[in-house]
């Protein structure tokens, strides 16, 4: 295929009739797709219905300790579902506290007891004139939701295939104690699907903050969803190369079984070190007399270990993998060779994410909309919903069939194309 | 029989002498019982076990409405949960939002998101110089830990039998716009088992705030926890009362199925006017992507509705009440006449509260405590954990059976007995 850019304007000209009557066609078909959340499809959890049958009402609810999960109590989660959550990530349970059913909102809450009350003992965040966080772009929209809505000033840090632009991560945490935290998914990125490369993960262990209570904000939400069972990222367990780096106490990370049980009904943790973990106590005493112990307990029946995780995951894989090739393979049938756009072909988690041309990608979402496939908001995996080149745009092939995909992708190209050729056009005038 | 204080100091140091023998006694029993905590017992919960049956591996978890309660959304709970909680405590379910686990964490969430972000765009709590609360007393312990964790003043108010006395209530509400608040237990309240009077509630209702951001936190965890099928008590709705009065904002109620499902395993609820209920989803958006959808699923297929709930409800009555009947019968028997504390017979909740001479409370429950039995800790249904007069203790007969409940409160009263002579005798010298 011929780069458009190489293209006379005569060539575009046409080529742009083409599409827009192309354009036109599939408009007339009426579509309705949605690609615009991570949502898990309604087969993908079928997989998981058999949990409903691991208790019934002879089941004695009790941890291997004795304990009655029906009843108050336990407010750190129950040891057997720490030591799963802990196994799925590489950490050991003592370093766990399980919640409820949403990492989300231990991030959440995380950074709203910073707010009010600090870290282990600091000032709180409140009290103080201006907070920063480092944010890796692009990026997960609910990150930047949270520290949008305590008023905490984002700054964007350039992803690479390595990670984050450690050179600037770096200095900015050095430098500036107003900067108390970075966002990160560190495996199979959300949107991108990077793994966070080794000499990263040494890197942020190894970080000298400026701020004591700096915090990095690990989220691996991706940490056992691979696509491929040949070739799959590994990542670096980051609390014990924090620890090796002299910071024991510099991360929480986060992880949750939403994307491998029920994503509206799973379990969430948070690991980080005894020092953190006994911070976060002192508040969750407060706040809860205890999680949800029986959905923590199902869990633990269902899944048995890591292990059982990994073999429930790689039937996941099955089902997702095809609805990725689908998009893919249109992306570069389609696109191959054009120079329009660019992808990275991910090997875990739930996203494709697609470079257009800068100025493009706004334009290229709404073509879609108006012939009936959602994608994620332009910007949205920016902080403030601001791409600041206005080119990236974020596929989630988890929800709808890879035919549907396939269709989805069809339309989406075409208008990758028809925007693209426009914005050329306009450069030629 | 004779008041202690009718006899005689050879009388007193008698009977000291008999008590100081019985003491032992029991010492020597080895008595090892927990009356500390409002928490059911196991055979209350397994009342509760056929919900374990509502679901297995081929039920289809959708609600009337077709959303797939496994997935993501619906950050405010599903709508028959809404109707199921809201006729629990006679509201419509459009003003109910459910949430997860615990009416706790609402109301930690309510009062953090406060301090925060304010209160329908008030002024956050947290830039404010100071911010105070008004706490019924006795009360609750946990209502007084969320206020003190965020470092906000708390000042007694007097209960009565009719609630809280509303002279103070008012005139503080009235006069100091650093009031944002009052914890009300308003049904069976905790510890003392009294209900508001109409006219309480509608003192409240028309209360006329110095602050426009001034809420009452009207935490409705007894609305159906009756003792008697014929003699309920009933609590005027209060939405609807603030709505008469103009006041549609200024109440939030919680309620929850923790002592009605499972302790750790229920559903909760907050219930309030439009306008709250909007601002609270904003928050709510951010924190979550949506509550255990499937437990709420599971909690309305088992209850079915309020009757439902009734029904079950009675058979926890028929439980609780040898228990608290066991405790009432021994403080009658023992202590009737003898002028050295006072009770509330309770139609309803989880406590029984004692009223011992002044300066004694602290010294029986210690008493108590180094033969075997474990009572709340003095103070505890105080601010701060301090009883100005060291004199109420709280009983929790929930948790033992009936028989241990009597023995335990044959040592409790053997204690008051004891140190109440005790201190006679010290005003004697």
């Amino acid at each position: 295929m011929k780069a458009y850019k190489a293209l006379t304007k005569e060539e575009l000209v046409q080529l742009k009739g083409e599409l827009e009557k192309a354009y036109a066609d599939v408009k007339g078909k009426g579509l309705k797709l949605d690609m615009s959340r991570g949502k898990p499809a309604a087969t993908q959890l079928d997989m998981t219905m058999d949990i409903m049958d691991v208790f019934d009402s002879s089941s004695e609810l009790k941890t291997e300790g004795g304990m009655d999960c029906r009843n108050y109590g336990q407010v750190d989660g129950i040891p057997e579902a720490k030591k799963l959550m802990g196994d799925m990530i590489g950490v050991p349970a003592e370093n766990v506290i399980v919640c409820g059913n949403a990492s989300l909102t231990i991030m959440y809450d995380t950074i709203s007891r910073s707010m009010t009350h600090g870290v282990l003992g600091s000032t709180p965040w409140c009290k103080l004139d201006k907070v920063k966080f480092l944010c890796p772009v692009p990026g997960y929209d609910r990150h930047f939701g949270i520290t949008e809505h305590f008023g905490i000033e984002m700054i964007n840090i350039p992803m690479t295939s390595d990670g984050p632009d450690m050179d600037m991560v770096e200095k900015y945490v050095s430098e500036d104690p107003a900067v108390k935290g970075i966002w990160c998914v560190p495996k199979y990125s959300n949107p991108q699907g990077v793994t966070y490369s080794d000499e990263t993960v040494k890197r942020f262990a190894a970080l000298k903050p400026a701020a004591e209570d700096f915090r990095i904000f690990w989220d691996n939400a991706y940490a056992v969803h691979h696509l491929y069972e040949e070739e799959q990222d590994s990542l670096l367990e980051i609390l014990s190369e924090c620890k090796k780096a002299g910071n024991p106490d510099m991360v929480y990370e986060f992880c949750s079984t939403s994307k491998v049980s029920f994503a509206g009904s799973g379990i969430a943790a948070v690991a980080s070190s005894e020092k953190n973990l006994e911070w976060f106590r002192k508040s969750m005493t407060i706040q809860t007399i205890g999680y949800d112990k029986i959905n923590q307990l199902r869990h633990v029946k269902y899944f048995k270990n890591a292990q059982g995780v990994a073999a429930h995951m790689k039937k996941h894989a099955d089902l997702l993998r095809p609805k990725f090739e689908a998009v893919l393979n249109v992306l570069e049938e389609e696109l191959g060779g054009l120079e329009i756009g660019s992808w990275i072909k991910p090997r875990g988690g739930y996203f494709v994410c697609f470079e257009a041309m800068e100025g493009c990608a706004a334009q290229i979402i709404e073509k879609c909309k108006e012939a009936g496939v959602i994608l994620t908001k332009a910007g949205a995996p920016y902080p403030y919903g601001k791409d600041p080149k206005d080119s990236v745009i974020r596929i989630a092939p988890s929800f709808p069939t890879p035919e549907e995909m396939a269709q989805a992708t069809d339309l989406f190209v075409l208008c990758v194309k028809l925007v693209s050729v426009q914005k050329l056009l306009e450069a030629c005038a």
